[in-house]
């Protein structure tokens, strides 16, 4: 069992993922403003799991606070929330978490500030443990659509390090050998952070589930060699048509399926879907600082004075999926009625 | 000006290309072994540079040898040739070098020892002069080629460092920048070995070519942005139907031109056009050491026990090209018969 983050007596415990695969080690948020700080350094990343460390900061501000009125108490996780809603703009995940701990704050206003406090702690671990649930629905729905045996490829970590356990795209890829199916599991290294080779690897490799690592510019060749059956991402954000933004080099991956027929799928909790967002061009892309290009492990490799750019996302249009996998089942062309429709729905189907 | 290799009264000496794009440091190398030893270890590399090398390490051999028959001193070039020829095998122009030194040999057998020696380190000085030349005569047919502005995609390094000088995918920019054209390069990384951002952004900036290093894995997400408006790359071995063998990643920048509509260009030299190679599946693809993929700069980044895949090379299949630029002119599809009429040409157009 992998645990990514957790909620304890003394704060949010996060498994420190800028130290993986070397070292284990964990790091204990106690306010707000660490929470933030370990999403932007990237000790935690992964939309779902950004989205369920972001309720557990705001459930610190609300742990922490001394105030003696539920108003007082609102203008700190009013606080708490504008501070971690600036770390990163990708992942909707984020916003829609504190949207729904602001909106179970005002559920709970009439009562007394220590109820509200247990109700946003409460809600927090919810969060945590829905965020499984929705994982484990997600593999159910998405292990149909992988093959019974060979290789298939994914990118970045959208894995139980990337959520609050089991992964998205990795949960349904460990669905689908917990089903029977003979999976080796080509990883992406995913330049410039390496989630593919620190984070996917390492935990593929706990699980036992066999892994290559390949460079990102391989996968073009492995595809071209019959390696690969199919594709599993995850996704930081998903517009209304189907766009999605994940990782920097997803589109290529994205591109290069179409071009070998090969099935490119997307999965990813509905939190991640927004509707608000008609299409990928209205997503924002978050431009990382040019260190995680110009050097590696301390090591310079680019020249000093040469410019360098770092998006950490990219947007695959609609048109290159085969389907978007949510908790709540599986949707496919046209996006705009598909996603809708799973969106609507009230319950997770469990 | 750039000394990729050099041949000097002490050997031949190499500028240490592991060592950039942070340190300017020079190896001297005083016997065959040695040169086979810089090859294998990539302190020179590029197939064109592989070429001359092979060929100054069959002059070493000459130089040092203390034959006293032309037959004697046949022996030791074969035994040089053979040590040279088995440390990479994808790059034809390795054993076109190593045929081209014992053809010299050959012309020149009836003479004495002394001459024989001297014939054949005139011979390697010749083919590194050759190479400068038939580099700036492929810049001048490639610069036609380049858009007048704008960005122009360029993977792993195919510039000075990877030839005698002046470079072949590098060397049309530099022919197009001379001519006027205002253009901006987007270096791939090029992972595992980091050549697009430590040598290519090295040597353009030496140049004064506005260069914007990006990871591999970006290069879809810049097409799709509009921001390259063409791609020139080098090869290591053209068969004769046209499919061209590069440096890993390069069939994956391929497939997004086409898939962007964007031209993508091979530069090299009729020495790297290899008619007695039917087609792409025939070039052997050189497997290297796993470590170049799990640490960098020291560093491991991939855990223990995962599985990894290091192909040096990818093939990209001719219909993904819109021409080949070589030293005698532009080929165009269908290639069988314009590589075939272009290889046929006996004297370099200049």
């Amino acid at each position: 069992m992998i645990h990514t983050l957790e909620w304890t007596d003394h704060g949010v415990r996060f498994l420190d993922q800028t130290k993986l695969p070397t070292e284990e080690t964990y790091v204990i948020c106690s306010t707000p403003e660490q929470v933030a700080d370990a999403i932007c350094t990237m000790i935690v990343r992964g939309a779902p799991a950004i989205g369920v460390a972001a309720a557990m900061g705001i459930a610190l501000a609300a742990k922490n606070s001394a105030a003696e009125s539920p108003d007082e108490l609102k203008d700190e996780i009013d606080h708490a929330g504008e501070l971690i809603a600036k770390t990163r703009p990708t992942a909707v995940n984020l916003f829609w978490a504190i949207q729904r701990m602001k909106e179970k704050l005002e559920q709970v206003r009439t009562q007394p500030v220590a109820h509200i406090k247990h109700a946003l702690i409460e809600e927090a671990q919810r969060m945590h443990a829905e965020d499984i649930a929705a994982n484990q629905a997600m593999g159910r729905h998405g292990a149909t659509l992988m093959p019974s045996s060979g290789g298939v490829l994914t990118h970045c970590n959208a894995g139980a390090l990337a959520t609050a356990g089991y992964g998205t795209a990795l949960g349904v890829i460990r669905a689908a050998v917990e089903q029977g199916k003979r999976i080796h599991v080509y990883a992406d290294e995913t330049r410039p952070f390496l989630q593919g080779a620190r984070l996917t690897a390492w935990e593929l490799m706990k699980d036992g589930i066999p892994t290559t690592v390949i460079s990102d510019n391989m996968a073009g060749a492995m595809m071209r060699q019959g390696k690969i059956g199919a594709i599993v991402v995850g996704a930081d954000r998903i517009a209304a048509n189907g766009d999605v933004a994940n990782k920097i080099g997803t589109y290529t991956v994205a591109v290069l399926a179409r071009e070998h027929r090969i099935p490119f799928y997307v999965a990813a909790p509905i939190s991640t879907v927004d509707l608000a967002c008609p299409d990928g061009s209205k997503i924002p892309i978050e431009q990382r600082n040019v260190i995680e290009i110009s050097h590696i492990g301390g090591k310079q490799i680019v020249p000093d004075g040469v410019s360098i750019e770092n998006p950490a996302f990219d947007v695959t249009p609609a048109k290159y999926l085969a389907a978007i996998i949510t908790e709540r089942g599986i949707a496919r062309a046209p996006y705009p009625e598909s996603l809708a429709a799973l969106a609507g729905k009230t319950k997770v189907e469990v």
